[in-house]
């Protein structure tokens, strides 16, 4: 049995501070009484306020319709304890698969969206869609994050970053470099 | 003196080998006959072929209305040994500044682009704005990479990847899960 993290509730506009670092997720969506998983990598942040995270997922993806469908989904932050699961997650397809099941993962309760998070993650994003425009050209998914919840510790969570081909870094080593920003900036 | 990198061709098709961990970049422009550089962290790959990437740019940079005119600019990937040039750029304003000069950095000349490269940063990627469409609304902007150069060596650069507040994460170990992959996911 892997860790379930006790979160808290976090700021909206500091969860830059898990997603702008570039980590893979774990994104669970839930649609017509069904949960599914996907593991996703290709995100990025795109405002503070309101908390504005774009993403990309693939028609391949069964997920891809539970999500178009429901509007909503939840951005699951992994630690390295959890790499067997990421890449069982994508290399696995959800159709007939209870994916929380078979890769023992535990289903909590979202508080604002359908889709539940995943407690063996240390930080879990509600999100609604915020603009679909570019669904049909890109499948690309501009969602307002809604509610925050992050474990208080680890401070410097062991992320996932995925290299392509089967390669991974581990998030390394921290550096403060605050002394060196201007005030305004940080 | 930094190491200045002899960079190499590199397949477009794998550029998110580099790109989709989330490093900090240093994006390079030119307009008018003026080159600027400014520091970026929310963006993230979108398609493999033809390679497209997505950035956000915000208004208050410089460097917008040069790459919003130009169409053009050149995202360089740095490694941690350019920390102190990554928040120096970050934390100062390009109008009359010249930031090659300023932060002891290396013009060399694209091949498809007028914006140049870095020579300190290991990789460098040549892009040409692909939509421009949600650019008035999010400031974002779709780049196709028209030409890729990354240096042989290092195989795992140290990335800087910002959290926020000051903070960095510096690429760590890298762990290779190749045979937990289903062949047509590698």
């Amino acid at each position: 049995m892997k860790k379930i993290y006790a979160k808290k509730d976090y700021p909206l506009d500091q969860i830059r501070r898990h997603l702008e670092p570039g980590p893979i997720v774990l994104v669970t969506s839930h649609w017509q009484g069904r949960d599914n998983i996907m593991t996703m990598g290709w995100h990025m942040m795109m405002e503070f306020t309101p908390a504005l995270f774009g993403c990309l997922i693939s028609t391949i993806d069964h997920s891809f319709e539970m999500i178009r469908k429901s509007k909503e989904c939840v951005i699951n932050v992994p630690t390295v304890d959890l790499a067997d699961e990421v890449v069982g997650i994508g290399n696995s397809h959800g159709t007939r698969l209870d994916k929380f099941r078979k890769f023992g993962l535990t289903r909590v309760a979202a508080e604002e969206v359908g889709a539940p998070l995943i407690g063996e993650c240390y930080a879990s994003f509600e999100c609604r869609l915020h603009d679909g425009s570019l669904i049909p050209k890109y499948n690309f998914f501009i969602w307002e994050v809604v509610k925050a919840h992050v474990a208080a510790s680890p401070k410097y969570p062991k992320t996932l970053h995925y290299r392509g081909a089967g390669e991974f870094m581990v998030a390394g080593r921290a550096i403060d470099l605050r002394e060196k920003f201007k005030k305004q900036n940080l």
